[in-house]
């Protein structure tokens, strides 16, 4: 069976793990094999690299470093469980990939899209999800669900950025969108989460077809 | 008063850490602030990144992964060590630098120069240290005072490369050498201790005069 691999993208509190897990379940009901991962992150070493990134600390991170750590995470994410699950037939649903640089540390930080392109250059010339699914909401509906959803243990150091931010992340995302229609799929995640399911399962269903 | 950034290269078991050491207690009698520190590594955020980098373990470490890694933890040694510490006029003496990422990752595991050079220029671009002091010695040499160093231990990751990386290395660090012979200064590591520091305190001697 001819394996896939699918990112799914989008700003805070839009619903991405809720799909993902979501679309899981469905693909399995295919007969599917599913590996679920995520960036950064789906190894032991990524997710080491993940708390480092994720933590808040007195040490200072330059915009460098956190681009970097991005593209040291994803190198033994695709090496060591990308590729081979890919390779072997499985479908992989990856929370947040290579986009979500471009969007998180180039429209929100501000890194010059050149570096980031230099990276993927030395990381993935040649590897693209067969599909990314882009969830898209309002900046102010995705941050009040996240504000929600960690009420209990306070935001981490991404989510205390401001407003501002997230909305150049968001208009980054959806510039991405326009530039790789055929890729990159935008559905609208202000919608129930069921009726967001159904859009990413029509997706989904394509490409199930298709194998 | 000014302050050096000076950095100390060489290969396993040329004796760095006792010069690096011996070198400081030197200085430190002339009256200069030291700070002694090392690559990868001399943050606390650094330092993690440098236990992932030499662990052995279960997944393999990407070439590309391996070089961004390194990359990572200098951005955050330099903006958060190295640059406050030389600005406030101390001498920093650090074990390894940029130039042993062209030794290791370049001539040692063989990564094309030019991603080292990206990398370099997205991390450091007009900042090398004021004198580089190469402690060069054969790798046979070497390899055996490493040898008998790591006896209990058991060496790392990197001392169990084989002897032809090590020659690799040496050769990569010679050439460097070669081509900027006023910033890297080549220091016969061979000899004993003494006669070792000798030489490099006449080179720091010149900069102790020149501040």
């Amino acid at each position: 069976m001819q394996g896939r691999f699918i990112t799914f993208e989008g700003g805070e509190g839009v619903g991405k793990s809720t799909q993902v897990a979501a679309s899981a379940t469905w693909l399995r009901q295919q007969g599917i094999e599913v590996v679920l991962t995520r960036e950064p992150g789906g190894t032991p070493r990524a997710e080491r690299l993940r708390q480092i990134l994720l933590e808040r600390g007195d040490e200072p991170m330059p915009g460098s470093c956190e681009l970097l750590l991005m593209f040291a995470a994803r190198a033994t994410h695709l090496a060591n469980l990308v590729r081979p699950a890919v390779a072997r037939g499985a479908w992989v649903l990856c929370d947040r990939f290579t986009d979500a640089t471009y969007a998180y540390q180039g429209g929100g930080r501000g890194m010059p899209s050149s570096h980031i392109d230099a990276l993927v250059q030395a990381v993935h010339p040649d590897y693209w999800p067969d599909l990314t699914v882009l969830l898209d909401a309002p900046v102010e509906t995705g941050l009040a669900r996240a504000h929600e959803r960690n009420g209990a243990n306070g935001p981490d150091r991404f989510e205390t950025e401001q407003r501002e931010f997230f909305e150049r992340v968001r208009e980054a995302y959806l510039a991405r969108a326009a530039r790789e229609p055929q890729r990159i799929r935008v559905v609208d995640a202000s919608a129930s989460v069921d009726a967001v399911q159904q859009q990413v399962r029509a997706l989904l269903g394509a490409l199930v077809a298709g194998r």
